[in-house]
């Protein structure tokens, strides 16, 4: 690098630092301003010390402004068309007159490194649209930062003024559970098939749902959707009753011909009129931020506690002993504790 | 009290100190004798200090007796009649030729310090055969405490020789995915009526059954009964599959007539014959093992956190900042946080 490139380089630096700080953040996201958004949510993803305390600082600014959008996640296995009803549904929610945020969760990376949500850069007609503000969550290395990022984000976003707030999983792993706790109102998007509407998603997320889209309803597939939707509301109705009252829906949908994106947005509509009549909406809403301080603290004590050097060794040592029955459960977990305490 | 008032009350006092000697109780446990099982459970339900360090020994020696048994979880709201169905069960079992025992977890008592599982002592027809034994659990502070009061009760019980557990929870609380997390075999009783089989019932737990069993299937209720089993027949198969590829049994069930008693019986057995083919038999003991060891921990590390004295004043002040959106969650969070490590 020669002085010239040094010296552009350093003016580079410097302008994303400045851009990283969160009173000149504030007030673009405030206004609007995508670049501002996009840089807000990329400084509370930075891990650096820094950056921390000026999230921290924008976030505390951001709260007051927050709180008025509708939180919508949006589930369902890769090949299910989430991509594409996202962004069917996103256009018609921007026509509408609304503005609409899609931060998509990508469990994968966790793992692997990769990511199962690569197709992200598909939703090209959506991501074009002023109204509409399209992010994939960074990666982060445990399930906790990745939902209080994500949490974060949304502070953001309804700062920004948008209406709609999508979070989109993957509905393979644990993140739809965290998912479902941040959100207003949960979709699982399915296929219709022979006996594999439910391939590879997890137990337990369909009596999560507040709606069960069937996708992909055109052509040859509608009949087999029809089908399909009639045997899922039946089932429903066999599910305990919410506490809200609601009663989950059941739609068939198609993005390629449009089919049903405007119902899927009345039904978001009259589950909030609903919820929001009956006092669940902002109950939950409560509940929510009560879930998160407390396991905002789980999750911190427990990481404390394994990533404590004193364990690392003995950890996998003792899960031996416990798995093979040598000692029960709960010395293990004794002699693990003491070990922590210094006893 | 007079001196032989005295010393009789001290022999007595004696007496008990002795039985509950952990060498004395586990020779009496492993042959079989009720007195020393029922001892032993009361030592382990024991909170003083030396009854504790007895409890472990005992544990430890029964440990490498363990693990032989069937453990199967039974729910289901009050008045599904789930103390008539157990005790047919049970005497089914027993005249199979098997030992069983029934440790009934009672949630209510948590709170109120009352019982909805006073009508354990109707198991009259049970209670008095030889090879059944049946103990309500003592009410814990923490659903931690009766989970791990529970477990070693179970095992406790093998080391007994008792061939099939029953745990019996009432299917209204946290408890059933406790109860879920220690079992092989877990039963949902249902009733079956005009749309409110489920009432009560806790979402989730439907997803969690190996066995819907629709009781009071006898006179008028049979046909009701059956109509139901066939919609949650249908209903199950829209499930995401198991991993131990089991696929959930509706049954309808008469304790009255004794009907469908045997098939219960006969579908835990199959489905132990296939899960133990398959390997999830074992590897569910052992992914259950190893979630009690790391579940004793994280209760341990909240525990701790949630009865410091530094906290106890302002957990609350936080959570109404938090709940009122003054500050945000995970800022909450980090402020408990703070206060408890002394920074």
């Amino acid at each position: 690098m020669n002085e010239e490139q040094l010296k552009k380089w350093k003016a580079k630096r410097q302008k994303r630092r400045d851009s990283f700080n969160s009173d000149g953040l504030l007030s673009g996201i405030l206004r609007g301003d995508l670049q501002a958004l996009s840089s807000g949510i990329t400084l509370l993803e930075s891990n650096k010390k820094e950056d921390k305390a000026e999230a921290q600082k924008l976030i505390n600014s951001c709260l007051k402004y927050s709180g008025k959008s509708i939180r919508v996640g949006v589930t369902g296995v890769p090949g299910v068309g989430k991509s594409t009803f996202i962004e069917s549904f996103g256009q018609f929610v921007v026509e509408k007159g609304f503005k609409i945020a899609v931060l998509a969760i990508d469990p994968s990376s966790e793992k692997s490194g990769g990511s199962i949500l690569g197709d992200k850069t598909r939703m090209n007609q959506l991501s074009v649209l002023e109204n509409a503000f399209i992010r994939p969550s960074a990666a982060g290395k445990s399930l906790g930062g990745v939902a209080r990022k994500t949490r974060e984000s949304i502070i953001l976003c309804e700062a920004a003024g948008y209406d709609f707030i999508l979070i989109e999983t993957v509905g393979v792993g644990q993140s739809e559970t965290m998912v479902n706790s941040m959100v207003d109102f949960f979709m699982l998007l399915m296929l219709a098939g022979a006996g594999d509407e439910l391939q590879g998603i997890k137990r337990g997320i369909m009596e999560m749902a507040d709606a069960l889209i069937i996708t992909k309803a055109d052509g040859d597939n509608l009949i087999k959707a029809r089908r399909a939707k009639k045997e899922y509301e039946n089932a429903i109705h066999l599910f305990p009753p919410n506490e809200n009252e609601w009663i989950p829906k059941t739609l068939v949908a198609s993005a390629l011909e449009n089919y049903n994106i405007e119902k899927t947005f009345e039904t978001i509509q009259s589950f909030v009129n609903q919820t929001k009549v009956n006092g669940s909406f902002t109950n939950n809403r409560k509940q929510q931020d009560k879930y998160w301080l407390h396991e905002t603290i789980a999750d911190t004590l427990m990481t404390n506690f394994y990533s404590s050097e004193r364990l690392v060794e003995v950890i996998a040592e003792v899960e031996q002993d416990v798995i093979s029955g040598k000692i029960s459960s709960f010395e293990g977990a004794e002699k693990l504790m003491k070990i922590y305490n210094h006893e």
